[in-house]
């Protein structure tokens, strides 16, 4: 499926309210809780990833979008720290980083809104620090899918809690084997 | 985590309401869409996904409930029907499908807290006609991960679509290397 910024931005508008749908007023048993420790790398609760997400919107894709516009390929975008998340005071509570990410967002696409994008302007460069060279449409489809990578991790992590309660069930639940962990 | 039933409810409650914020009004390109054919397998679309949900609201998980408490391990289950769903008039709305998960869950959950289950009962036994011996603490934890499979999955069929369009950045994003696809 090609870019396309009304069906991006129709993904964009409805992840703040899925994820608040599911995670407000769950147990701390399953939003604090992560996978425990793999390949000696500490994992991330729901908790966790609902900070990162925060992260982004404050830091990463309006941002990288405006560094396209006004520089081009010229300067290229700063680093995504992807723990700042946990230099955040911890005790904060999910609802409030629930709200914290719906505001952000509904700002965010407000302002991407106001850009009046053109398929010209979709189509300019910048220069990633890691990656090299990007396009506009190519971060704005990425802001889309790190929403779902994390939606898939999430799920992941919720259900590796229940690991052991689902028994023999655990051969038919393909959550429970997968690999696809996200390197942010 | 052990499984307890307030826990288990908590999550149960919330997925028609995460799935309808997700999904209600999205446009078709992400709803009927699925992950094309792999090992020759057809894949399976949002759409599809949410009609496979109903049918577990349906036929498997408060019958298999009452098969254990009736029969205990007499009486094995009745196989579960993954591609029922699929015999579903597929001109049908996403939208009356999502209604009427949440009805089908919401009448389940009521008919699940009028069993007044005991720690006795969750212990209680019930024959899967392949997996053999489980309890019904199993199958309700099951129920559970089950949403989230499901889920899992979603997110990695919404993000097969935008697989060309993030470019350079497929390489960080964990749902697009995802090999935990579900047998049910």
């Amino acid at each position: 499926m090609e870019f396309n910024l009304t069906e991006a931005v129709a993904v964009l508008t409805r992840t703040p309210a899925s994820l608040d749908a599911l995670l407000r007023g769950l147990p701390d048993a399953w939003t604090r809780s992560n996978e425990g420790s793999i390949n000696g790398k500490h994992t991330w609760s729901a908790y966790d990833i609902v900070g990162h997400l925060i992260v982004g919107e404050r830091t990463d894709w309006m941002v990288r979008a405006r560094v396209i516009l006004e520089h081009g390929e010229a300067r290229p975008f700063d680093t995504f720290d992807r723990l700042a998340q946990f230099r955040d005071d911890p005790g904060k509570p999910l609802g409030a980083l629930l709200d914290n990410f719906a505001r952000l967002r509904a700002e965010n696409l407000s302002a991407l809104q106001a850009l009046n994008l053109t398929p010209e302007d979709l189509q300019r460069r910048g220069t990633h620090p890691a990656l090299g060279t990007v396009t506009l449409s190519q971060l704005l489809a990425t802001w889309v899918a790190h929403d779902l990578t994390h939606l898939h991790q999430l799920s992941r992590v919720m259900a590796h809690q229940y690991r052991g309660a689902v028994g023999p069930w655990s051969a038919y639940l393909g959550v429970l084997q997968c690999s696809g962990h996200s390197a942010g």
